[in-house]
């Protein structure tokens, strides 16, 4: 039952679908135990009424090491990045507390009553919404990740960084968003012909503003109010935040204020001299817009031990902006073998995808990886082939596989091959 | 365009994928505004850095009354319910601060250092495990409803309850739940061909327990840890919870302590003064587990105003436990003809399904109303059969048609026919 599919003691996905497999980690219980009513040795939470009913829930005092690790720029207060702790995490949904931030100049806090949406330059009608009013217009509901276009740039390094997967791949996270077709607010407006693109401008104190086709703007993009069923929380981007789904984070607009239709890109800042990649020719990629796939595994990953020779499930995450994901492999001897996993159902175009395979760990050294293809067919790069396109200066877009050294002794490392 | 497909001004639930569709909610922008550099007149939180960042999110300060409405029973101090604001809500997850809870002794505060599952009865050999043993089993997820088999009880009385949608039908929420299937840890323990049922026990100071029958057990039922991503909270359970997709809320055991094995149902208060419902033959339902398909309109509800005569889109959640919602119906003619409302994708079994509908809202007094049918063929009653056949005694597992009244001066009330 337990004959491998791949080297390193991969075994087949569907393993965990039969019956009465052992994993031996439990206790057997003492006979001593059962003879005695069970009543006997209660545990003292069970010896007094609970706490009283509280009105918004928040995690266990014993979880108060699963946050968002905050990075700031001392140079500028208020840019910075929030982590979202992947390696904590399970399932594909990030809660709303934990959602990964990239802040330009702090967390305004926006009174919905004051607020307003106005979509100008090439439409027929400029026209200004309030919260109020936008809360009456027809909405849809997404599925899907965001992913900062500057995730995962310390795998351009030389060497590779020791930390835990949510402070390396964690600029991404993955919610149901739900809001407003963006193509019915445009064409209220009345869209003139001469318009391809639209400025998305937020209500930060950097006025954090960008470039976006009109085709996308008009495809699937929603003007969303609301994050995993409640209005979205101040962070990201309450009241209003633009969703591009499978786009940079960067053109997911947040406390969106301002739609300005033009003719042609505006060559704002951060479609210039930011999340453009420079290439080995001297040139830079500019409006590399799509994320590609990537995929990683979260459990094991540095910072958890490994207990002892056994059977385990590796689980990790993988995601693509181009659609579905269509497979995941994985590999226990550093690439040379690869087994299919699991894909946790239901598997949604742009949106997180949960992805297990069985293992047996004989408890020698291994090193353990995932790579991912989507539905258009493209397959998740090795380093070395993403390095050899792109060079190392690029600083946006890396999605080469990760990979883990597993020790004989239970410690996990990140290396390169 | 807007031709309507039923009474009362429903429109064809595709319109909204038409374009150039116009609401006319929004105000012109004078020609002034545009004129003027659009710095001028920024809103205060444009005009300075925003607040730091957060390790952990919280809702804006402005949506505070957005909470679970909490309600104590004063005769049994740590009894009570919090109810979900459905009303606040949109799409189908319910975030993790605001999912229901039904509470016998209060929230425990556990330890997960010290917290164990016990599996015993009939197997062959019986098992402790730890939660940190827990954690390296293999894991699904599930996304999936939970809901109190006395939700909507209210629905019973004589007179229409005049209260909001949450606090009538909220003790319903739906996440993705995460965690080791239970048929994993009792065939660990080798169970003996006489088991047919089992003892699920929490580890609150009521040591709420319930038969379930081992057939479910075996199906699709899960041992959580995790909840929309996260280790689930207290007051859900944490740091384990069973989860028996569709069946009533009070088999989703929180707390979990202990599986017993057994060879027919315990009679516990929970299967027998509870949970069980009086018919007018003078018998009682017991064992009535699965929660019928049920469906209500969430927007426009009881609490809202209409603003003005023109199009809008209604709005609600269907789900059902028995499998997959295939068709919800509105009627904006109290019942006389029906439209189909659209179902967001993707449509999962066992779990919330957000569905939509156009509207043009004449100004005029009507009711609507919504009903679901589910995979099995099965259709939501109106209240009038579900009290021919059940009688008003039964007080659990209330699933009738809602019906809203709109005023012509726009105000909702909760109506019978």
């Amino acid at each position: 039952m337990l004959t491998p599919v791949a080297g390193g003691g991969l075994l087949d996905r569907r393993l965990f679908l039969t019956r009465g497999l052992v994993f031996s980690t439990a206790t057997a219980v003492s006979p001593l135990i059962l003879a005695k009513s069970t009543d006997s040795q209660l545990p003292s939470w069970m010896l007094k009424p609970g706490e009283p009913f509280s009105n918004y829930g928040k995690p266990s005092l014993h979880e108060n090491k699963t946050i968002r690790w905050a990075m700031g720029n001392s140079m500028a207060p208020g840019n910075g990045v929030s982590w979202a702790p992947l390696h904590d995490l399970e399932g594909t949904i990030t809660p709303n507390g934990l959602h990964f931030e990239r802040h330009h100049n702090g967390v305004p806090q926006i009174d919905p009553a004051q607020h307003q949406l106005m979509v100008h330059g090439l439409v027929s009608n400029p026209l200004i919404f309030s919260i109020e009013n936008l809360l009456r217009y027809p909405m849809r509901s997404i599925f899907c990740f965001i992913e900062c276009g500057g995730n995962s740039n310390a795998g351009w390094r030389n060497i590779p960084i020791q930390t835990q997967v949510g402070y390396f791949h964690g600029m991404a996270s993955c919610s149901e968003w739900t809001g407003i077709p963006l193509h019915v607010l445009l064409e209220e407006a009345g869209i003139k012909s001469s318009a391809t693109w639209l400025i998305a401008e937020g209500a930060d104190a950097a006025a954090m503003n960008i470039s976006i086709p009109l085709d996308k703007a008009l495809d699937d993009c929603i003007v969303a109010l609301y994050q995993n069923g409640e209005r979205i929380r101040p962070e990201n981007g309450y009241p209003l935040r633009l969703v591009v789904p499978g786009w940079e984070g960067v053109l997911n607009v947040k406390w969106l204020r301002r739609l300005h239709l033009i003719s042609q890109p505006s060559m704002t800042r951060n479609e210039t001299s930011k999340y453009t990649e420079l290439l080995p020719s001297g040139k830079a990629r500019q409006f590399s817009f799509i994320m590609d796939a990537k995929s990683l595994i979260t459990n094991p990953s540095l910072g958890y031990k490994m207990a002892k020779p056994g059977l385990y499930q590796i689980t990790g995450l993988a995601w693509s902006g181009r659609g579905k994901i269509t497979t995941v492999e994985v590999s226990a001897d550093g690439g040379k073998t690869w087994a299919e996993a699991e894909l946790q159902e239901p598997v949604m175009a742009r949106c997180f995808t949960r992805f297990r395979i069985p293992w047996q760990w004989q408890g020698d050294q291994v090193t353990i990886k995932s790579r991912a293809t989507d539905e258009t067919g493209y397959r998740q790069p090795e380093r070395e082939t993403l390095i050899k396109q792109r060079g190392t200066n690029g600083y946006f877009h890396y999605n080469a596989v990760v990979s883990w050294k597993i020790q004989a002794d239970g410690l996990i490392s990140h290396v390169y091959t």
